[in-house]
This record gives structure tokens, sequence and C-alpha cells, in this order.
């Protein structure tokens, strides 16, 4: 009855979620809009307007372009556009100068700054092709080479570019600060709570989708239930399977989300990764069992009737354990089965290997997961 | 004999490929440098300088943000970015026109402007975050609203605006050429191309893997063998696997790509992302094959050499037949052996259905590949 009222309570989160889904993107939507207008107000209020000029521009251009989805994503857009503007504009400026005092104000002076637009431009491109600053400053160094290109090339003709680069790093800070207040502050939309909510969900599914081919499966004889149930399978367990790349960026993105709720600071992500790849893993498996329904030649119903018991057992005793995972996954406690789960995964796999059942190749995987989230929470 | 100089010339194409692909990534970084260096020109030439003031800042602006890896991904980038700047600063232009209008210089004025970015910026927000915009159109949408706010906060303030709006735009103009002309026209790097070999080369994978794996499943006794074999299938295939949203991004720009080489406009790249999931099909079930071998409990060796026999005929055949598709899919030609692939394929189905065997499922699967293929070439 426990695990019945969980089963519901996930699978209700989720229909709610689906039209919560469009509510936050409402929610979104309406906090970029106030961002828009407060920045806004740089250039529509004169007291504002007489201290900063021109240079709101940078404001806005900021709040376009680094407010995200998840705060996580916002807040590491605006770090890494900070830090990209602040190297590149150091370097700019030093470049600049050097220039100015190897080159005079004549062709020289262009000659190197073309040459070190050529050598800084190409280095940091090539950085960016390399996968692991792709993965989390690719954004920075793009900011990078546009500020370094913009500062070193005006070096040549505003004079006062250190008055320059204040006012634009003071205006790029007020857009800044705005996306931050408003992304994280209102109604923050985390990522961490979107990869927490989908791996928990991730169990339910399996659990579901083994569940649903145990019934297909040993009542084939009912030619109406054939069709529509596998597909239905196969379509939930790919969505399981190619989960991979939004995991990982939701990953990435709660790497940079504050403490909040009940994330602590080093929150171990990673541990989530690997229990995606398992049941990643397990997904396949569950396919190719799926594979097997439409197969054209199937087992005599005898033969099928003769298994069906132990097999039953089985796959019922998976997806309670993985209900059971994904219940204290969802709760961040430690599983209270896992001293049942364990024992009784491991008579199941010496039951099972005194006989060949197409349920076998279960057995060591499901232990590994076992253990694997056991470790975790 | 021909297919075995197929299969090496693929992977030495694709050794070459990995050496190739720093190559292109250096490439790259230089072509990208050299664009950067010709709009810098804008600024570091007396004449230019004189012709373009500061505006010169958006055409390296446009150079930073648009040149990507593929020629496509900076053909998409720079129509988005030309698209979204020519709609958002003529909707601006007319709010501006319409808030000064209604709302005189006062404020008013400065009450409807704020009023309209608010709307503006919330609707191409949402825009933003609807699939099948945000899969095409995402950056022209941000584009959007940065132009539109832009222009209409400055209405407020500058004069002529129009003469802004249009050397802003011959700015953008000169960056967009500059980058279609490098990256285009020298050595451009085309996602069709990589888009067409890495299909062509899954073919390949799944061959060797299938080939692989008949090859440790029939020599288990040799048990050093069976430590590394099963880890290098399973990572290959999971390679397969897991190139779902590649895939799509790449078949995205292909179709931005204009005619070249062998492919034509139109070509119809939504055929690779068909063969590329009914590959993943097939790469889920070689997988969960492997799986079995790691399973403890293994079938007696007497029991495994009496399906020695017609299990190596399958696989060999079925890894026969990937090559011969993979090949011709490589070649862009109607696969000759066509007329022998699917007889062949339905007299084994024929024979596997005689008995019962680990293989089974890959029958009917193999059907509708070859099906596909055939129709597709």
């Amino acid at each position: 009855p426990k695990l019945s009222i969980f089963a519901t309570i996930v699978s209700n989160l989720r229909k709610l979620q689906k039209s919560e889904q469009d509510m936050r993107k409402l929610l979104h939507s309406v906090k970029v809009a106030i961002a828009l207008v407060l920045v806004s107000l740089l250039y529509l209020l004169d007291p504002l307007y007489k201290q900063v000029g021109e240079n709101a521009m940078w404001a806005i251009m900021t709040v376009v372009v680094i407010f995200e989805f998840y705060a996580g994503a916002t807040l590491s857009k605006g770090l890494n556009r900070g830090l990209g503007t602040i190297l590149g504009g150091a370097m700019g400026f030093s470049a600049a100068t050097f220039a100015q005092e190897v080159g005079g104000m004549g062709k020289g002076n262009a000659i190197i700054v073309g040459f070190s637009v050529f050598i800084f431009g190409g280095a940091a491109t090539y950085s960016r092709l390399v996968p692991r600053i792709k993965k989390r400053y690719d954004y920075g160094a793009m900011i990078f080479i546009l500020t370094f290109n913009l500062v070193v090339v005006s070096g040549l003709r505003a004079e006062n570019v250190l008055e320059l680069a204040r006012e634009r790093l003071s205006t790029i800070g007020m857009g800044f600060a705005v996306c931050i207040f408003i992304s994280l502050l209102v109604f923050p939309t985390w990522a961490s709570d979107e990869l927490h909510h989908s791996t928990a969900h991730k169990f339910q599914v399996l659990a579901d989708s083994i569940e649903e081919f145990l019934e297909s499966y040993f009542r084939l004889d009912k030619e109406n239930l054939k069709d529509d149930q596998p597909s239905s399978i196969s379509s939930r367990c790919k969505s399981v399977l190619h989960s991979k790349s939004k995991d990982e960026s939701l990953a990435n993105f709660a790497k940079w989300e504050p403490w909040h709720g009940k994330f602590g600071f080093y929150y171990p992500w990673n541990k989530y990764l690997q229990v995606g790849e398992l049941l990643r893993d397990l997904a396949t498996m569950v396919l190719s069992l799926k594979g097997s329904l439409q197969s054209p030649r199937q087992p005599s119903s005898s033969l099928r009737q003769s298994v069906k018991e132990p097999s039953e057992a089985v796959g019922l005793s998976l997806a309670w354990s993985l209900r059971e995972l994904g219940e204290s996954l969802m709760k961040m406690r430690r599983c209270p089965q896992e001293n049942v789960i364990l024992p009784k995964l491991k008579s199941m796999r010496l039951e099972l290997s005194s006989m060949v059942s197409p349920v076998s190749n279960f057995g060591p995987l499901e232990n590994v997961e076992g253990l694997a989230i056991a470790s975790f929470v």
C-alpha cells in the first residue's frame, strides 16, 4: 500500500509537472520580461541615463544573453561572461599599450594589433574546441575573444580606454545583478530539482515497463493487446535511453547552483550521472526483451505457462526493488529495504541459474545497481 | 576481397579523421583568426574607419558570435542574426514611433516603451521555449529581443534612429559576408559530410561488434579473451546508441548548407535520422547480446557447439549485409547486392524460426532496415 501511494504521488507529480512545465515556461518569460524592463529603465529614466549614457546598451545585452531557463545556467553564463570580459579586457589593454609603446602611433602599431588579434583570436577559438573547456567555459572563451578584440582595436582610437572599460563593466555588472536577483530569488527554476526528479522518475518508468512487459508476454493470446502495449514500453524506455545528454547538461548547471533546499554544496551530482548510466543499461535490456515480443515466432503457450510463475516472481520483485530505490532516492534517505533487496536479488539469481530464462541477464546488473544506489543515498 | 578493401579504407579513413579532426580544429581556429583580423581592419585602416566609425564594433561582434565550426551552423546563425536584427529593428522602430505619437516626449512615452518591452520581450522569450522554434530559430529570437529592445529605448534618445539602424545593419552585413566567405569558400567543413561519414561508419561499427561478439562467444574457454573484448564492443555500441542528439544537430545544420559536392538541394537528410534510429535499435540488441556474455552462468560448451554453426552463419551474413549497406551508402549508389541481401535475410529468418536461438530477434529488424536503405539510396 505504501508503495502504491508513492507510485501515484510520482505519477501525479509528473502529470502536474507536464502542466507545470507550461507554467514554468510562462513564469520564465515573465521573469525575463521584468528583467528587460528593469534594465531598460537605465535608458528610460533621465537621472539614470545621465549616469550611464550609451553604455546602458551593455546592460540590456547582458540580460538578453545570459538569462537562461535554469538558475544554474544563468549563473554559469553570467560568471563566464564576467570572467571573459575582465580577462579579455585586461589582456586587450595590455596588448594595446604594448603596441603603442613599440609601434608608436603609426603603421607599426596597427600591424602589432592585427597580429595580436590573430594570435589571441586563434588560440582562444582553438580552446573552445577542446571538450573539457567547451563543456564549462565555452561562453567565457567567446566573450574573451570579443572583449579582447574590441579593446585592443579601440586602444588605437579611444584615448580613455580605462574609463570606457570601467563604465562598460559597471553596466554589465548591473545587467548581471538584475539577472541573478530575478533568476535565483524570484521563483527560481533549479536544474538540480529537475535532475533529481527525472532520475527518480526513470526508476518508475523502468518498473512500469517491466510489469507491462510481463503482462503482455503472458497474455499474448489476446491479440488485441499485442499492438499498443509494446510500443508504449519501447517509447518510454527510449526516452530513458536518450536522456544522457540532457542529464549531463542538467548536472553541469546543477554544479553551479548555490546551496538551496535539500541540496548542499558539493552535492555529488556525478553520482546521478552514474545512476543514469546504469538505468540506461537496464533500459537497453528491457528494450531487447520487448523486441522478443515482436518476433513472429513465439514459444508455444504451454512453454510460456511453464516459465510464467518464476518469471513473474523475478520481474515483479525487480519492479518492486526499482520502485523502492526510486522512492528512497526521491526522498533522499538510505533505502530502508536495502537489507531486504540485496539478499532477495541474490537468491533470485540462484534460482534463475537453475533454469534458462530470457530474464537471466538481469540478475548481475540489478545487483550492481542496488549496490551503487545503496552507497549513494 | 572487395569488402575487406572497403573495410580497411573506412577504418583508415576514421584513423585519418582522428588526426584530421585535430587538423580541422586547427584550420577552423586559423579561419576564425583571419576573419577577426579582416573585420578589425575596419578599425585599423583610417579610410575604412572614417566610413563606419564606432559601428565597426558590430562587425567584430558578428564574426565572434556567428562563426561556427560547421559551415551550415555558421550560415544558420548568420541568417538568424540577420532576420532577427531586421525584424526586431523594424518592430522596435514602429513601437518607438507609436510611443512618440501617442505619448509625446514626456512620461507617457516612457511608459508605453516600457510596456512594449515587457510584452515583446516576454512573448519572444516564450517562443524560444517552444521546441520547434528552439530547434531552428532560437538564436534569431534572441537577437530579435535584443534589437527590439535597443531600438525601442534609443528611439527615446537618438534623433536619427533610421540612420543608426542603417549603419549598424551594414556593418553587421560586412561581418556576415566575411564569415560566410571564409566559412563556405576556404576549406569548408561541412556538417553534411560529417553526418554522411558517421552514418556509414556506424554500419561498420555494428558489423565489427557482431563479429567480435560471435568470436568471443564461441571461445569463452580461453578466459583471457573474455575480459577486454566485451567492453570494447559495449563502448562502441554505446557510442552508436548515444549519437542521437549529435546526428540531429548535424542534420539540422546540413539542411542549411547549400549545394556542394555530391549533395544536392533538398537532399533527404531526415532519412539519415531514420537510418540512424534503426541502427540505434540494432545497437540495443547487440548490447543485450553482449550482456549475456557477462552473465556468470553460461551454457555448457557442448550446447554452445551445437548452435555454433548456424549462429555463425547468421551473424556473419548479418555483418556482411551491414558492410554492404554501409558501403553503398558511403558511395551513394543503390546497393548492388540488394537482390542478394533481402532473400538471404528472409531465408535466414526461416531457418532461424526452426530453432530457438539468441539471435532470433534480428530477422525482422534487419529486414526493415534493408528495405529502408534500399528505398533511400
